[in-house]
């Protein structure tokens, strides 16, 4: 069913992958939900589609609200944080649901509660679970009631169909039915929960905040409440922790190879995060330094395709001795969905959030840094962008592999025939692209960037990078079902 | 859990019962979904806090909308009602849950849905059951997770869990689990239902609209659509019924006698419904003449206290042969919630809604018709203005028996120690309420006035008159497991 | 200019002419602007399209709030009402502007302010003022430049330009350039003023509240707040009032006969209130008898067109002996703009207010009493309406004369040629309605009924009823201008 | 009077100088508010806190839209910019006004509009009016009415008094009254009006969109529209351009030599922006090349303080030959209001906006660079996150000389007594704020990085430095007044 009010389809927007979600949580502080608002205003670039806080007061039981927007314009309210008492919360940010057809409801909106015979339980997820379409035609032939379209809501079902007697353990039960990819954060009226799939896709972190604890996607938004970083949640480990008796670990999962994402360094977490015990501003200035190692080239400037590509192409201009310089200059407002005037405006999408700094670019040959090429639409405008600026060349250094493969762990991606790097060889997307030369790092350079000095280990990749190898560490079953054509085994 | 937004908790307000909901569903006619918020707008006396609609559209699946509010300020829009399109449709308006600890989320607010294997259905309820706790709990137990606090939602999830292969078999299957009253309307993609309990406690009608048909709490809204009164739903009828095959009738539960609410007649329905063949103002009207019979009193002036006493008032008049006045005003913009200036104002709340008519009442002996006394808050108030615009005498005629018994069975009422009735003779409340003269009409005038001829049949009542006997059709399970004391039998 | 947000153009509402406003005012009190929503929210039948309050505080200065709906909407929320602190406020509803062309944005809400050299005034004003359109081209060629499009902003401007040294001199000096009806309520920093027209038009009327006064359109007003009805401001008067030094009166214009809106008893004012020591409601009922002794008729049942043929309906019955009933039933939670549904249903419009009470109604003949007949639109629905449901006969008894021509003095009506009494006799209205009988209530009936014992006096009428006779008591010379013309001196 | 809506008072936001406006203009295009809307979205960073957009049609005449918040928030919606229509529009963006009292009213919000007997126009002002109040007096005296608590709502009144019979001398007439700085965009119902102050101290330049003209506050917002940049209006200039007729060039003002505001170049404008013939980039990249050279220091990273500090970061860096490096990173979601939890968090307000790059900053001896400093507070709180994450040395760089003195041209400023330089010492100050050390760009080297060779002119500086030097090239005539101490002469 389809409720209103819901948010327009978002179009997949052009050339970047979207992370789908960060989650949060906190126990034993006072006022636990305004920590988790500021947490999850650090996540905000896991998500901005909508937001969701859950808290759990002794007196007052627990409490809920689920908005559509930025965490600053929704849970900033005085009167809205108020209803959200306690010492133990969690929430989440949302990109967008893998089940709605391009549309979301309010109550597709994570956290998920359920009320079980021996108390309340509530859960956010970031990741994919790939057997989703399975799990929900068998539960709802069993008797259960979805409430949204989210492939999340599984869990809450299979742990109200538990048979075991207490939250954590429904929670084993529940996950070891789950595929796919999944950092979990959940809560009861005690408890705060953190679990990472066997392979330890997504990543969650452990942090110290006074006296309590905190999860979190990334180490920014420990940063934030002034938390200390503690340690990785490990691939299949289960944190279950209590105000009073601090931290136990469990490993409900047959033990597997850790397989982290490795585009979590390229572009989804924040640079200012610490991924796997590697700066991820560090991993991407370096992948810049591999690119001038890998990929030279003459030219006057190098210049990032802002924000994204900046570290890149700080490391670029600092190994070529090419000066760097900011030729693209972004609105800090962005605005999306101006009416564009009758009058047709030249690549005004781009427009609304890029400048070109003519002043600078003029006459110069530029190298452009930028992370990606995902359908390689914005790179063409802003390639129009900088040669109606004046450069003279124009050269496009890519701080990733061709992303030929679509992710199924918790990516917004294209279908595959939309993806540029999967139709086309790196010289048949330099012509489309139009620019006088179009590299991209190499998988090995990737992964010595991300701190593999020999590379990446192609009997045990140390990463999951299906996205460039279209090698997936989990057999995507619904997709299977639905048609979808595994790389053919060599 | 609690959610927000939510409403605030609603007092009780003063001297009224509320009943709890009203019911509406339309098949066969294009924008169903139009004529169900028409329908729900003749219905909104019925309940004013909330209203839903959902509809089925072949290419769309099925859509619905929940809001606070009246439907003429929600279901009006344009935007809203065009994502509600097909020719299916059924809605709720409601006034507070039974289940709420006196604050509604939207969540809370019907129609309710499930996804079934066999695919959806929408349901609406007016009415209460009274084993509610008992199967949530039951169903709790088995993994079934509850949406809202609502008892309603129980049918739902019995349905979820019934091992039938179609919805309205699944419906019966859910229903015989259930006990009190209600009054069902429900749908699938083709199919609308409409269910009554055995005893046929609240109201439910059939009608024909153009090519389809439309099912409803009153026929006031089926006069709204211009559709044309068929019959009543039977008590223990399910009627199922599609655009091309019409109406099917059948009967899945023991036959009992029909027990109809009275009450519906003193105060709930509309005055221009029809119910069990007799117009409700007509009703009234003969209420007010039984009243003058039963209880006459020298007077110059028989005034209603607006707008429910307002027929009785006028069958007083008539009979009595007393001038009829309006000297009592009713704001016509009615509103609850003015901030009350620091110098206080006497009786401000009831000023909100009603001023006397000063010319009209001064120096004489009046008689005021109402149709209830529950706490009597607002009563004392009525007579306070009365007397200080100068009337010489004042005396209550009340056009309903004292209500000394809660009500189970879907009508808002306070607990038993907060009805005047329960605790004081009625010498004591006339004391109490410092009038001339209180007199309520007989429980046998009620039923004369209601049609039965010979009055009340004491061994089987036919009418549930329990809020004046305390003879209850069908025990509270709940309620009694809650410490709740029956009559003790004589 | 128009400025967004703005009101739709409210389409001419059938047969009711539209009182254009309520003025209300208050000194003396802590938190007067609380004392004024009340008031407001008493007088909002003279007006629902927008509201608005200024305060003054020795403190915060003036502060004002103006907004479209009602004040029981608006007014009621404690953050808005913290606002408008102070021991002084005056207060304005309205229906709409003369000036706008069917729209309005919320700077056309009243009060105005002006700040002048010798401190701010703000004022609300109840009327239409006749030479609006000279005194705006004088004041605009001389530089001023106005905020709204509404014509009482002339007032303000000319007190801004007037030579006196204090406020309420200035507003004397623009009063007497002034043509029309007014009945005006304005403040400055301790005084609250008011004034009406020498014609005395509209109504005001003072009051005692505590140890201050209030001033209001109509002493329904008076009595929400608990304050005491002292006496009418007398036409051609200005009070001007003080918390210390109570009412000062003057009289600033030249002496003239008095001429008070005959159709304030008709239908604008509300039936609980009293003016020129009569109450309205006696007035109506009163013109019930008037209408039963006029034009008597053989009937069954007298019914009202609810609520405003109500007092004359029973009126009319009490004289004639017929019996009187509810044959209407209006829908007390009134809406305008429901979709209609593409399968048409039958005078919707009016379905939405009114519905027929059919088992009363059915076989008889009805006598109908509604207060007037502008359009004659509503009246034919209602008409059809009854018919449908098998009355034998339909009556109509109208508690006015025919309305043939337009007001200029502060009430919306149509152009000349869509009033119906305008452009056809009695006969014609009848056969055009096409009930049974038709007769309206003569002018001297109506003054009867007002307390004038031999009726009207043709050569000094004792009211304005310029909309029954064509007589105008001030030229509307702005119309004249645009080229209407006056009913042809015999 | 105050009215609500209103804004609540923003506080000065710590280190920064705001520019208080933004305005922008179109005629000749269809649908030129669509234009406007794009290019005040490109001038949002010169005023966030409300826009307002008037536009006219030759059919539906003047129309306007004021809302406070984003551009991209509000002037998107289709709903909006239809009300909107016509061929010629302007716009206006605002920080702050000068007259409220710390809150805004919505009718506070430019474009002011009057209408003249000859018509309506509309204006837009960027700047600041310094004899407002003896203005706003006198205006008040002879009987104009203030609509806004604003100084440049003078500028329409004096239009009103104007003698001159059309709207463009009537311009002149009233800015020759008017001290101060301003930017003016205008418009009648048929041409666009765009006037510089003679010193020119506000920028303001002209371009060519399709067949029609743009007036803007600065070349970046005619980049998003694809307009050229045709030149700047000259100081002293009044343009009046038709969409047949072309450009107008007048010179209404004694000619004066020009003093543009030195500080748009150090922080105002977008870097992307040309100003004078320079690349504001440049200029700023410039300014870091000054200071490397005035202030070298042994270091092991330059820092930008995101993002204003960047391209004087950039050329530091490349001039000192110290990496470049993001030590801070920005949350690109800023937001300023989240609940503290009540376990304090240690400089939470910069928090929201900033983190430190923890890997890359520790152990390392680092150069900050920043724009300016105001108050100190923020540059204090940076100072200690930097030495949290355990840099070894803080050495602090400012690209601007030290801030002593307020802006009076259209500039937010605190009260001298707050500004940390003009109690301080550049060695008090490095003290105040803790770090290693801390050097500004000298005022030569500030005009030699803005392309003044042999750097400022002391007997006649070629820019506005008041902020600087104390020395102001128009008297700040009513704060004089206000007791305000110019620098004495020495």
């Amino acid at each position: 069913m389809t409720e209103t009010p819901r948010m327009p389809a978002h179009p997949f927007d052009g050339d970047k992958l979207h992370e789908e979600c960060g989650v949060f949580g906190v126990v034993g502080v006072t006022d636990a939900a305004n920590f988790v608002a500021l947490g999850l205003h650090a996540l905000q670039h896991r998500g901005q589609e909508a937001g969701g806080i859950v808290s759990h007061d002794h007196e007052l039981g627990f409490n809920s609200a689920r908005r559509f927007g930025y965490v600053r314009d929704n849970f900033t309210k005085q009167s809205l944080m108020e209803t959200l008492p306690g010492p133990i919360s969690i929430g989440h940010v949302r990109y967008s649901t893998s089940g709605a057809k391009g549309q979301t409801a309010i109550r597709d909106v994570q956290p998920f509660f359920g009320e079980f015979s021996m108390g309340g339980a509530a859960i956010a997820h970031n990741g994919n679970i790939t057997n989703a379409d399975a799990l929900r035609r068998e539960l709802i032939e069993r008797g259960s009631i979805f409430q949204s379209s989210s492939d999340s809501e599984c869990i809450i079902h299979l742990m109200a169909r538990s048979l075991q007697r207490n939250i954590p353990e429904r929670m084993e039960d529940a996950l070891r039915r789950v595929e796919g990819a999944f950092s979990v954060v959940a809560m009861t009226r005690t408890k705060l929960i953190g679990v990472r799939d066997p392979l330890g896709v997504r990543p969650l972190v452990l942090g110290r905040v006074g006296d309590g604890w905190a999860l979190s996607s990334e180490t920014c938004a420990l940063d934030i409440i002034g938390a200390e970083f503690t340690r990785e949640v490990e691939p299949g480990e289960m944190v279950v922790i209590t105000a009073e008796g601090g931290v136990e670990s469990h490993f409900p999962f047959r033990p597997q190879k850790s397989r982290f994402c490795i585009f979590e360094h390229v572009y989804f977490s924040r640079p200012d995060s610490i991924i796997g015990g590697r700066s991820v501003y560090e991993t991407r200035r370096q992948i810049g330094v591999e690119l001038a190692r890998e990929a030279p080239v003459e030219a006057d400037l190098v210049c990032p395709v802002p924000d994204s590509g900046t570290p890149a192409a700080i490391g670029f201009a600092h190994e070529s001795g090419i000066p760097y310089g900011m030729g693209i200059i972004r609105n800090q407002y962005m605005g999306r969905t101006f009416i564009e005037p009758t009058e047709q405006i030249r690549n005004m999408g781009v427009r609304l959030k890029l400048n070109v700094n003519r002043a600078l670019i003029e006459g110069k040959r530029v190298v452009l840094v930028d992370d990606s090429v995902v359908r390689g639409t914005t790179s063409r405008k802003i390639k129009e962008m900088i040669l109606d600026a004046g450069a003279k060349e124009v050269h496009f250094r890519i701080a990733s592999p061709p992303t030929s493969w679509p992710c199924f762990y918790g990516v917004d991606t294209p279908e595959r025939d939309k993806l540029l790097a999967a139709t086309m060889s790196e010289e048949e997307m330099r012509v489309h692209l139009g620019v006088d030369s179009l590299r991209f790092v190499t998988l090995d350079g990737l992964y010595r960037a991300a701190g593999e000095v020999s590379g990446r280990n192609p009997d045990a990749p140390q990463y999951c990078d299906a996205c460039f190898s279209g090698e997936y560490p989990v057999a995507p079953a619904d997709m299977i079902e639905k048609g979808f054509m595994l790389k053919a085994a060599e």
